[in-house]
């Protein structure tokens, strides 16, 4: 008899906020049929992946696998669940499953990378299911901040998986489904669920959460108030923020103006999806100009003070000819992820320099939040009253909390990270072995894979600066002039003032005079020991240790 | 008749949190006698300053006028507003005043830095009086979060000026003298304030400050509940704070183990300066591994989250031979830093991967900041009654919010930043000059201004990589073999996989050998055509232009 197990593995997301990357597994050990949910990418930052244009989940397992994957199915279309699809889907040329707001992001995606967008399937919500190989996959309406976002019903042979995805618990949420208990209680009346993977992000905040349909009335408030021109910015991908801002605006008799590629792309997807109806006409840049500054109000892109972005060009002077003066308004109805408050500071500060006023998200009146909050996740804990609580979308101190309130209320949880693959079949969630993940970094147009030493070298060069050393050696090993040295990323002068670029070429020339026959022949040794005289050089010069790259140039007899 | 005026000019501090700088002047315009209000430093990070030690005001402008400089005061021994002294000392040469706390810190570094430790005179607070030239400075006691905070009473000819310093109001601070509003009205009585000079760091904090008292109950019974061992971090410098945790953690029956030098310094501080009476017995961490974990508590450095610090060395393993276990507490008492972020919260996840159960302050009992909160400026500005407020200690949003809450409460107000030179004579501040300014980095024991370039070079290699070119010309300009090419920092291969070395050498080559008798001549044009041709090169095959270094060789007939 075959033993047939049903597994779980995250790729990415499970230890990390980013790169949402879940495989189901079913079937015999080793054998299982799969399914990916959601193939997202995460954000480069200065300090681990310098000059990094995204980070990407190491897919190469399921690669290794891909005869035994059936399908692809995208969640939602925020960039940490559907970003490395024209990237990765290379790799794994199966069907990818998706809604209709989130299908059109992705055939723009695929469309840009030349892929074949008849290979993105739109699917209507459940009851319509999806059969890939012994899953059978709904796609459940949620409450997010993005349009048509979804929960998975997974069905299998050894139970019902209940994937939240992201989510928060929304009745009103403006654009799109509302959240719905019944819908919950139906899913649960017809099946048991065996296992819930559960958003993790908001696990810290102890209120409940609150709609985006509250907002309305201080936003509008506000943006009447103001005097001059508004700017508000939130995340483009937030449509019923946008309308929301947008209807604020009208009440104020303010004409709208959308600023920034990204948010116009959401804005029209989400009408071809037809979720938006009613949205304010808008006028462009160029009507703009000509409207008095207390009848308008743009909607920029660059919440999280992207330097390219609108908000952060505005803050630097024009873009597309429109300039913030004194006594404009420019509002963050947004939330500052962390790790960006240096860029959103020096946005703000920077309009500040202009006279604008700037009106953060600090009161929570201005915005809320896309992902459930404590409370509600119990609520829905006790909703889906899953046999085991697997908690995704976190980084590990999020998992952790999420599996702990589950424990202590009654729910089997356990804390997985990327590459852990959990067993799922029994009654328990139980490890079943370690798999190795990672990250990808596109670089440029190349794949560099972050443990390369590529994005290492890089970070040493902006630490320690760098140093080059080149040295021309006759047919008899014999030095040809004196050492050449260029430094870049390192200070001037030395000790006594000295330029350091002659300290160093002049005590390596006295070097290389002293060394000996044999150093000289010995390309590998005479590298090694010139990088360590000009090290220590350097060390006491200027008291750092800058990295090197010796160049040893040998002429050969024709 | 000669024309005396009193001027105010911010050299750091104003337009920024960090390396406080302010300078004072009274005579005729030109030839005003001054003195310097604190001389601090602030902190690199990656994304602007990499492998920078620290960053140091540009002080060049009082360097050149230093005959006219009569002395330097130091309000209170946080890094912003002393780290600069033992490397700028050297440049100015004046004696510094300062309270006895602040003094023994002082001496410390001039110590360390081989300076006359005798040039730091400890002061007694008001009525205490130092003359300087034509100034009169008197230290007034004030709360903060560190021992011996003053603000100071100046006195000139030209008027009363109050420099707040930082402060809070905070009547029990645990540790040293509490906020009185009768020692401020003493001073207004005495002669009324023409300019204050105020903190502007928590203008955005809309509610009452609390008391560092207050945290002593709830402390207390978070540690009493904790099961394991427990780790606390917060600013070693806030003495009150640790005394604060220690004595929660005797009510709890733990011994206290202190962890990181800069803790230990701060402690040893207060203690000589006599200011630290009843902070509990620490033992060593020797001693601490042999007291059961549920009877130990550790104060520890890192509240950052700093990668040398105690903290995060123990979220990595062992450190002095203890290592947290699954089941021990840490606590934050402490805010993290905007832009401290990442850092702060990978210390969490390592704990949290430990089985740590991380606390940190995200409900507000376990901290209390060491700064003034608008209702508390509030109250300050209506005791001071100034003629004129000049905020400072923020950046620009906060200086300009607080200029706002001045002026509407009808106190003239100006936003100066640093490098605006503030005319006082007058009934309201007037700007009178821009100086240039800026910033000069500690790189290892080399000064480097902060547009020298130098640290630009080392942010454009991280974020382009690097590539060198070595071509060797005999004595006819002709080419003596292939260019040799070395990257550092780029992704190893290009389209096709090929590997992108050796597409770049190849096509080097062969423009070489295209280049005509003219190009081969011209280093300077050479060097430029190479570069263009290798940025070009390594766009088409990664995407990426990155900065290169060409190293020409002619070889000389001898």
């Amino acid at each position: 008899m075959t033993v047939n197990r049903l597994i779980y593995l995250p790729l990415g997301g499970a230890g990390e906020i980013g790169m949402n990357a879940y495989v189901y597994g079913y079937g015999p050990a080793g054998k299982e049929r799969l399914i990916l949910v959601d193939l997202g990418v995460t954000f480069p930052d200065m300090d681990t992946s310098p000059g990094v244009d995204l980070i990407l989940p190491d897919v190469s397992w399921l690669e290794a696998r891909v005869d035994r994957l059936e399908a692809i199915f995208i969640t939602h279309a925020h960039e940490d669940h559907i970003g490395a699809i024209g990237r990765l889907w290379p790799k794994l040329q199966k069907k990818i499953y998706c809604r209709r707001f989130t299908a059109i992001i992705g055939r723009l995606k695929f469309d840009e990378a030349g892929l074949p967008v008849d290979q993105i399937v739109t699917v209507e919500p459940r009851p319509a299911t999806i059969e890939a190989g012994p899953f059978k996959v709904q796609f459940v309406p949620v409450s997010h901040s993005i349009p048509e976002s979804s929960a998975l019903v997974i069905d299998t042979p050894a139970g019902r998986i209940f994937h939240t995805a992201d989510f928060k618990i929304d009745h009103n949420p403006v654009v799109g489904e509302g959240w719905d208990d019944a819908r919950i209680n139906e899913i649960v009346a017809e099946r048991p669920v065996k296992a819930m993977m559960c958003d993790s992000t908001n696990v810290f905040s102890n209120h409940e959460g609150r709609s985006e349909s509250t907002l309305g009335p201080a936003l509008t408030e506000l943006i009447k108030g103001a005097g001059g021109m508004v700017v508000a910015t939130t995340f483009g991908s937030n449509v019923a923020r946008l309308k929301t801002l947008a209807e604020a605006a009208r009440a104020a008799d303010r004409s709208i103006c959308v600023l920034g590629r990204a948010m116009k792309k959401m804005i029209a997807a989400a009408d071809e999806a037809g979720v938006l109806s009613g949205f304010p006409r808008t006028i462009t840049p160029e009507e703009a100009l000509e409207v008095p500054r207390k009848n308008l109000m743009l909607l920029a892109t660059g919440s999280q003070g992207e330097r390219r972005a609108a908000s952060a060009q505005l803050s630097r002077g024009k873009y597309l000819g429109i300039q913030m003066k004194e006594g404009d308004t420019f509002l963050f109805s947004s939330k500052t992820i962390p790790g960006n408050e240096r860029e959103v500071l020096r946005v703000w500060n920077a309009y500040s320099e202009m006279g604008v006023n700037v009106i953060d998200d600090a009161g929570g009146k201005y915005h809320v939040s896309g992902h459930a909050n404590r409370p509600d996740l119990e609520h829905v804990h006790r909703l889906v009253l899953p046999d085991m609580l697997i908690p995704m979308h976190g980084e590990h101190r999020h998992l952790r909390e999420h599996a702990r309130i589950a424990t202590e209320a009654g729910i089997a949880a356990v804390v997985a990270t990327n590459g852990m693959m959990i067993d799922l079949t029994g009654d328990v969630p139980e490890v079943a072995e370690y798999i190795e993940t990672g990250r990808v970094y596109l670089d440029g147009t190349a794949l560099v894979g972050a443990m390369d030493g590529v994005i290492r070298d890089r970070i040493r060069m902006a630490l320690n600066g760098h140093a080059l050393v080149t040295v021309i050696l006759d047919e008899n090993d014999q030095p040809m002039g004196e050492p050449w040295v260029e430094l870049s990323g390192l200070a001037a002068n030395g000790r006594g003032d000295r330029p350091l670029v002659e300290t160093i070429e002049t005590d390596l020339g006295e070097f290389i005079d002293r060394a000996g026959k044999k150093l000289l022949k010995d390309d590998t040794k005479l590298e090694d020991e010139i990088r360590k005289v000009l090290r220590q050089v350097a060390m006491e010069e200027i008291g750092k240790k800058p990295e090197v790259t010796v160049v040893i140039s040998r002429l050969i007899a024709d």
